[in-house]
């Protein structure tokens, strides 16, 4: 009987979506937060995608579940649309009540957060756990989209809204004047400067064929790192994470330089080849592994 | 002797340092926050300017002082330099210890914080008094020097140091592309291209004496909105409150309409009138008001 119990408690399985644009990824893990199943589902309808990871959840016995999701998102649980998709450009997921369906079904507990937000919680978490001091950390992934998530004090901040920092505006690179942007708000903005489909559009080939060494890099590196900068003058974390199909270390490296000559001894902030890094949990794992961490507080906390 | 004690109760009072480059602003305060006397002292050398100050508070029987100052300083209590200025360009204050002889000669609690933390935290306690649903709110001060301070979830924001928002990298304005800025660490930020002495630098005259009407007015308004656009891309606060010598609700109209157009629907925030504002408290006095509230919470919480 005291064996059973024990055995229980060790197998109490916590359960991931990290949902994009094209797909979702389901993951169930471990106290550990280490990965024991994981699927992908295509996202089509809300209603045939929730219906697959449902179908995914029940085959396992998880106590809690935590949601990453594209955004905008309401999750302010005061207000009636909480746990909704806001007005997302992707029409048939434009105010879906997304939290409900596995509330409902599951009957477990539930968090539910932006992408980058659980990236950011899942890199924090990661490095906690290596008893690394920090309270405050910024994700920023540039990919098909750029985005930023905050952790503040160890929680994932939340305001009047989430961060939407990808957006922001920056100076134009003098060898970049002609190119308009991309973005369909905001024309040059970050996103519409430094997102892979920006490089295509001046290259005219995507961003993963182009050499290392090619000048495009110093000018997406130049704007990553305004972003970095006005980001660090802001909030002061003590941690920047960058992530997304475009980031590496050859680029990060060229930003640091960027950085370094921005800030001009202005301000202080960590150690540079720590401050701004590659997310330490690889395989794109971070919000997955930020998942586990916030279905595991919703039972122990 | 009950009356008595309630009359000690009654006149708890409460000390105010609002530290600027030019002057010291000392105030006394009642529990409801009222100034009951205030004096300017000039500022020379820390030792005489100091112990002008320590002579004022001890003729005055305050429970406990709160110090909002020109920066930067050390805010993290962990730090061997707790309460110290940091590397100003004043030279007599660098590295200056600010804290302990207010410790040491009045033995009181002391509270140390930005002045643009300070006076926040002044407005976000005054918009709190008024019954005001508010968590989180910027101020942001476009004077002689543009700074900003910051209140998340009720509380000064200290990370691994505090905000430096007023040296932010934001695109010019195309009517404004001769002038190179006067901030001698990065030209071009918001503080080189908005204080009143780049007004000044391009006109001739002084932002005071220039008409409301004329054009330089809509480039700073633009600059403005950009600043507080990424602001609220990255904070999400509750409120953005600017003061300073140059903001007035002119220049703040100018500026909510330039906010709009950069948002382009892309994000929701308050209501604009709401949301951009000038300062509640009148007179300068957000930063005392908040030095009051931080006092008050050194003996009650």
């Amino acid at each position: 009987m005291l064996n059973l119990i024990f055995e229980r408690e060790i197998i109490m399985l916590l359960g991931s979506i990290e949902a994009g644009g094209t797909k979702f990824v389901c993951s169930i893990g471990n106290e550990e937060f280490n990965i024991t199943e994981e699927i992908t589902i295509p996202t089509t309808t809300p209603e045939e995608t929730f219906n697959q990871a449902i179908e995914f959840f029940k085959k396992h016995d998880i106590s809690a579940l935590s949601i990453s999701t594209f955004g905008p998102i309401e999750q302010n649980k005061q207000n009636k649309l909480y746990g909704y998709i806001l007005d997302t450009p992707k029409n048939k997921w434009k105010y879906v009540d997304f939290v409900s369906p596995f509330l409902k079904t599951l009957e477990i507990p539930v968090s539910f957060n932006t992408d980058v937000n659980g990236s950011a919680y899942g890199e924090y978490i990661t490095y906690k756990s290596h008893k690394q001091s920090i309270d405050s950390l910024v994700y920023l992934t540039v990919g098909t989209g750029v985005g930023g998530g905050c952790v503040i004090n160890g929680n994932i901040m939340k305001n009047f809204s989430h961060s939407e920092m990808g957006h922001m505006l920056i100076k134009k690179h003098e060898e970049d004047l002609n190119f308009s942007g991309i973005c369909p708000f905001h024309n040059d903005c970050l996103e519409g400067l430094t997102s892979g489909p920006s490089i295509e559009k001046r290259l005219n080939i995507k961003g993963e064929y182009v050499s290392n060494t090619h000048s495009i890099w110093n000018i997406i590196a130049y704007y990553i790192a305004q972003s970095l900068y006005n980001i660090t003058l802001i909030l002061r974390p003590d941690k920047l994470v960058i992530g997304g199909g475009v980031s590496n270390e050859s680029l990060l490296e060229k930003t640091r330089i960027y950085f370094q000559k921005i800030c001009n001894d202005y301000i202080q902030y960590p150690d540079l080849k720590d401050y701004i890094s590659v997310p330490i949990n690889k395989n794109n794992s971070s919000a997955t592994i930020g998942n586990f961490a916030l279905a595991y507080e919703l039972i122990h906390n």
